[in-house]
């Protein structure tokens, strides 16, 4: 097009797209093309601002890799990943929520009451919970992935002071669909903000903080997989989290349990935790594949 | 906030930006935002497609280096690096058009009236105008970086057969404003289709042809820099550019000159042109720095 204009040029976008183009990807290419555009023409982007833009993503390549996922972590803090979780939501079923750049696969074996604090001296967290269906029938033999910060706010992948597998676990769940182990409070945590995601925080005037939480992916056949956390009421960060990641129906709550009533059966720890230890319970509900 | 929600999440987002923020910033900033997640939600974009995104992100990362561009030629075929042209352009002035990836600082001087042809047996294009402003008097000692393929298609970049400055040359016009060269007609050639912006031409049914063209930098004191283009009428790829550059006002037209027609002072090559040969002649005109 030897006449395209400022306000022609999305119309000869479309046109240059192939008669026989799968219609999805009409739609989403169309889509995004033409908010691209018009976000170009709402604020008259100059040339420097472009290259700025064209740098930051050269940056974001050449700082990730295989174990360093900066274009996620940018998705994760203008919101894209926490907003894509909710279009795709299913509202019979809990809500999903961040993977997050930390999840590693191979989780060794955690069975039902199983411990993953491995001696460190802070108080015992007792989880417990049931995966159901949604009408409330368990779901045997569904699988839990769990991970989660140790007590120094780092994850196994970030800490060379953790072997490998620290704080995470595979659970699978009996025929009564209760998943349960012992770990310790996860803590608050920044996102890594030593590359060009951190620059666009600072010069945004925002903090790099997420409150703590549990990560888990809940699988079972015949089901959608569920990926979410679950946040403690009362964190600091609980209405700031920096990746928009917490859902009302996923805030839960540590009960104080006195001292002397820890299970005396069904816990590795069973018998062994003489003091005050913190109970949480949370049940999750996975639906149907569609 | 734990309240977020598909359709508050804009607002959060805002709400999270710093209360002393450059307002051009926020502006920025707000308005990239608004228009991705009014895309995920117009087109309710799922987790797989959000992962096929995010990999094609990676993937321009990983084929990036000093050399290539990726992230340029994303912005030129989807039409956001002529958009950017076209909202800073001031009417009073040439059209600009995409810089592209193929410029290299520090071309040989050129003088007015010098060759780049280096003996190519393609007819002899002589290339003339005047470098203006916008009351058409000449500007004088105004400078022209001039870059074009060979008759292969290739840039001297892009091609271990041509010296690093083949088809490159910095021309510094005298009182009159006036450019003149000679040299030969540039050819449509293929933007680099090897890496992911290839896949997604490909994949929309697109082609990766440009029409043939002359690169201009002109640069004068007190002027904005005009990084543009010109293309000939009758070139099939005219009206289909696949980086979107052409604009009316850079279209111009080749007039065949009869044998012994040939300037006999003025040019390297003056007496030396027998044969019949190509003409051009375009003015540029720059507008003042606001």
């Amino acid at each position: 097009m030897r006449n395209v204009t400022r306000d022609n040029i999305t119309a000869v976008f479309m046109g240059s797209l192939g008669d026989d183009l799968d219609p999805r990807l009409k739609q989403v290419m169309g889509s995004l093309v033409r908010h691209l555009h018009a976000f170009a023409r709402e604020v008259s982007l100059t040339h420097a601002e472009w290259n700025t833009g064209i740098r930051f993503l050269e940056r974001c390549g050449e700082i990730s890799d295989a174990e360093r996922h900066e274009f996620v972590l940018l998705s994760d803090v203008l919101g894209m990943s926490s907003l894509v979780d909710m279009i795709n939501n299913r509202p019979e079923g809990t809500s999903s929520s961040v993977l997050g750049p930390f999840h590693i696969s191979g989780a060794p074996p955690l069975p039902v009451g199983g411990d993953m604090r491995r001696g460190y001296p802070e108080p015992v967290l007792l989880v417990e919970g049931v995966i159901r269906d949604p009408k409330g029938n368990p779901i045997p033999g569904a699988t839990l992935d769990i991970w989660q910060t140790a007590p120094n706010g780092m994850y196994s992948s970030q800490d060379p002071g953790q072997d490998r597998y620290s704080f995470h676990g595979l659970q699978t769940v009996g025929g009564d669909g209760r998943f349960a182990f012992t770990t310790v409070k996860p803590v608050e945590y920044t996102v890594p903000s030593d590359g060009p995601v951190g620059d666009i925080l600072r010069a945004c005037g925002r903090h790099p903080w997420r409150p703590s939480h549990l990560h888990f992916i809940a699988e079972a056949e015949g089901f959608r997989p569920l990926v979410t956390e679950v946040f403690p009421e009362g964190d600091p960060y609980l209405d700031q989290d920096t990746v928009f990641g917490v859902r009302e129906d996923l805030v839960m709550r540590y009960e104080v349990m006195p001292a002397g009533s820890f299970p005396d059966t069904g816990f590795e720890l069973s018998g062994k935790v003489p003091d005050e230890y913190l109970k949480v319970r949370f049940d999750l509900t996975l639906v149907g594949e569609a």
